[in-house]
């Protein structure tokens, strides 16, 4: 069983090691890391214990790479143009293909590629940085919550295939939920993610101090329920407690930059589209609309463009 | 005939020394910059010709202030609270309170203060600073648009007290422009102030560059379309086409901050309340929202608390 990974970097590169550590047949896409990899190997240094990977299997183009079993995917959402090309190189008939990706929507432009393949959207809950060639820090946590896309967005259910792929991350150590929901899962990521990924980057705050300020408190809860708001038009229940949930977990992590202010900081293009205008153009099209999102997407917008000038 | 200015800043130390430089008996009242004027005088430099008052009847407390027939408002708003203690002691029945400031409803809490004044509001279209003590420097514009203020907010008309305000402005080459109804006044200013204000501060950025670019043009534009709305709801009706109109004029401006941008630089505390959070409550007891405004209100919340920490 052959496994692939595209987008070797914090997400791809920390379960790809863990797969390959752990006796699985893992092929690595790389780009500007590949020579160092291919004579130095990967490097993890994890919470969990460091280890090292000395050779690795790894291609400059989906080319040259095996058609896989399993593919994971685990690109920044503003590379999945290259989805196109990518995909029909590396997949074949009954491929199970894993999206590691925030936002919405990308299972479908995948299963309009590949369309024999099985895919899977998972939302990871990591903390890792990559922090030089083939070089993963994981911080904390690492769970992924897997469900299966079905056309028409309808839940998949607790299927097989997803069993299956539990089976095999659980043999890597990679702790797994699965989602009968892989809809209402994305939703409630994006209540934490609309709520806080922006309001990091716009208020240059971390995660703590927005907890501490009355107003950037209220303002963040006020998008969460924006948020859960668009998850019911789109067909998604989500309970109006989760916001207590997502506060209060929110109030136990210590000064936390999520994903997009990372990207930021290091002045890379920030995942604006899947992570805010996907969610607000799915509610729009189904005639409502995400006022407050689309103001903290139209200033990351606007920082985003000035950061890359 | 008496006129005292409480607020001798880049607006009312501007107004004031226009008006003592074009003969008429001003007193100013002055916190910090006290002794410096009373020695020193107060020093304009202005477009429109520098000049220097070397003797300039000035006061420490308004106790001290002899009763005024024109008494000139211009203190930041947040310091509108000392209203309470100033007022009685400087104004008589009749005495006509010019109120320059922006926001909404401090003209109410004057009229309940001093029930026997003749209370107006004016908007001020003029770039000046403070640059040191008792030293203002004049940079653009001048104008006010002065409305008078009559009781539940009706339109006042331009009443014979507002022509004669005008006329003195107008002996001090101060230009004036009368205002049938001061609350429509109040909220085409709100137009713009809405728009521009928090956002320069929360983009970090002067509006030149807002209008460069798509993302905060169209955000702009969609605040000043709330606030019109807004406005509407308080019955005040303003025409769809004033977006363009502002639009249009900020692209003719030259690298502008606006004032809540410089009290923000200086870590002086910033207008929120007047300008976001008053006409937010104003239409909520309307039965509408303004949520666009909202999320901005609330980031300059986090951003002054963080400022001024």
């Amino acid at each position: 069983m052959k496994i692939g990974v595209v987008g070797t970097g914090a997400v791809g590169g920390y379960y790809g090691a863990l797969l390959a550590k752990n006796g699985f047949d893992v092929h690595f896409l790389l780009r500007s890391d590949f020579d160092h990899v291919k004579q130095n190997g990967l490097r993890v240094e994890s919470k969990n214990g460091d280890f090292k990977l000395d050779h690795v299997k790894c291609y400059l183009s989906p080319k040259e790479m095996p058609e896989c079993d399993i593919l994971i995917v685990a690109l920044k959402t503003i590379h999945n143009h290259q989805l196109h090309a990518m995909l029909p190189a590396v997949t074949m008939p009954g491929t199970s293909v894993v999206l590691l990706q925030n936002g919405l929507g990308v299972e479908k432009e995948i299963a309009d590629i590949v369309p024999e393949a099985i895919v899977m959207g998972g939302l990871c809950f990591l903390c890792s940085n990559k922090i030089g060639p083939g070089h993963i820090r994981h911080l904390d946590y690492g769970s992924i919550r897997l469900g299966q896309y079905q056309t028409n967005d309808a839940p998949a259910g607790v299927t097989d295939k997803l069993k299956m792929m539990a089976d095999i991350f659980s043999k890597a150590k990679i702790p797994v939920q699965l989602e009968p929901s892989l809809g209402k899962a994305r939703w409630e990521k994006l209540v934490w993610n609309m709520a806080f990924n922006g309001t990091t980057v716009i208020l240059d705050a971390t995660t703590d101090l927005i907890m501490k300020n009355d107003a950037a408190r209220s303002m963040v809860a006020e998008i969460m329920r924006e948020v859960i708001g668009g998850a019911r038009v789109c067909g998604y229940d989500i309970d109006d407690g989760f916001v207590d949930l997502m506060l209060a977990a929110t109030e136990k992590m210590v000064e936390y930059r999520p994903s997009m202010k990372l990207d930021y900081e290091a002045c890379r293009p920030l995942e604006i589209d899947s992570i805010y205008w996907r969610p607000i153009r799915a509610v729009q099209a189904k005639g409502h609309d995400m006022p407050a999102s689309r103001i903290l997407a139209s200033q990351l917008d606007f920082l985003d463009w000035r950061n890359r000038k």
